[in-house]
């Protein structure tokens, strides 16, 4: 395994957000999740849990393969 | 989300290891993890973060994303 998944995953996550238009807070509220939360997984300063990881796809409307797909592509440097 | 993730995601690693002929001993070293930690895996009793997804993934030689789409096809009943 190469490269930082962490940081990739937070990469993703801040990039799909953004793209559409959402606020750390509104993905927090729309995920059940706290936005500083949300503000350390973008960073690479927290990972998520499993749990986590269906909750922020389902709020981004993308499918968990879909999302780890897009992270994985980041850690292949695509 | 309907369904349980954390189980899901623990019949699908249970299957996948099953059909590689891998004891949880040999998971658990491949993936540097314990075995106890795999056995609670499986069994639905402890959620994996994303650092363990990647390594399970790594370990059962195939992508965190196909590992993802076959826990969703869980979910989804297929």
């Amino acid at each position: 395994m190469n490269g930082d998944p962490i940081k990739s995953f937070g990469l993703v996550i801040k990039e799909i957000r953004k793209s559409q238009g959402l606020s750390q807070e509104s993905l927090a509220t729309e995920a059940n999740l706290d936005r500083a939360f949300i503000s350390q997984v973008e960073n690479g300063h927290k990972q998520p849990s499993l749990l986590t990881i269906f909750r922020l796809a389902d709020a981004l409307k993308l499918s968990v393969s879909e999302l780890l797909k897009q992270v994985e592509a980041v850690l292949a440097g695509n």
